[in-house]
């Protein structure tokens, strides 16, 4: 018997494990920092352009794009969470939160979503979705954009890590 | 009625609608050079480290990622396509022809392959999966890896994009 793909599926533990991926990232940033002498603060505020988001921003707004979808999808009240941190150790917590947020929902509230009507309230506007589109043409592309911008502002900034790391080791 | 979300949706047309914005994405890329006397094979070879990819094999990659999806879950051949693209209008050609491959398939040749055993041959070795873990867990997280890493490749240099363009403008 072949268990269908679910909504809760594509989203919770898809999301579970490339948070998990990117806290072992932070880590081996944290090495490097050490073994370099580098003032880590200085990676947490590191960009790829002077008007993109620095590495906080972009674990920050990771983190919500899977909150808000996981809330949003649940049709649960979406947790504000302030954008305070300043450190690899605090950004590293702030995933940990993301995940296990995320492990606090049962598939079944998730599950069956595919036509919820959901909002998206934006700097642009709003935004009207079903949870399918919203789920696939916007919460997970937003996500994986951020986590992998992320790796990108520490990659160019020669810490050595590897796609394997983004993937996750098999 | 809800219709369930399906291994076919999650792939065939996320990945289309990716794929379109990156083709926007690299037209905007060419009125740039354009607009500033740039020689545009320069961001074609352009890269975030020196030993990372270029932006040409970041288009190349995110092709082969949903190519080899799609073929893989339905159980057809994987087409070998040669990487020989030079400039950003032969990368998009080589984006189109993704979109139209994907397009090739029928809803019903990938649905249902949850299940299914995945073989990857990559350079680090044999990886097996499920058809859903293959699909959610490499796969499509590969995809948007390379997708967003050609985006901020070129948002590296200069050239004026923003996430709507990457999500798509609604």
């Amino acid at each position: 018997m072949t268990t269908p793909i679910s909504m809760y599926q594509v989203l919770v533990p898809t999301a579970q494990r490339t948070l998990a991926n990117l806290a072992t990232i932070l880590d081996k940033a944290t090495e490097h920092t050490e073994a370099k002498n580098i003032d880590p603060v200085v990676l947490v505020g590191s960009r790829l352009y002077p008007d993109m988001f620095p590495l906080a921003r972009q674990v920050q707004i990771a983190s919500d794009a899977v909150k808000g979808a996981a809330s949003r999808l649940a049709g649960v009240e979406n947790p504000s969470w302030p954008d305070e941190e300043k450190t690899l150790q605090e950004l590293k917590a702030r995933i940990q939160k993301t995940i296990d947020y995320l492990g606090s929902f049962k598939p079944e509230q998730i599950d069956g979503s595919e036509d919820k009507a959901i909002v998206v309230k934006t700097r642009l506007g709003e935004l009207n979705f079903k949870g399918t589109d919203f789920l696939l043409g916007f919460a997970l592309p937003n996500f994986f954009f951020h986590v992998t911008t992320a790796y990108n502002i520490l990659r160019h900034n020669g810490i050595e890590i590897g796609k394997q790391d983004y993937l996750g080791r098999r």
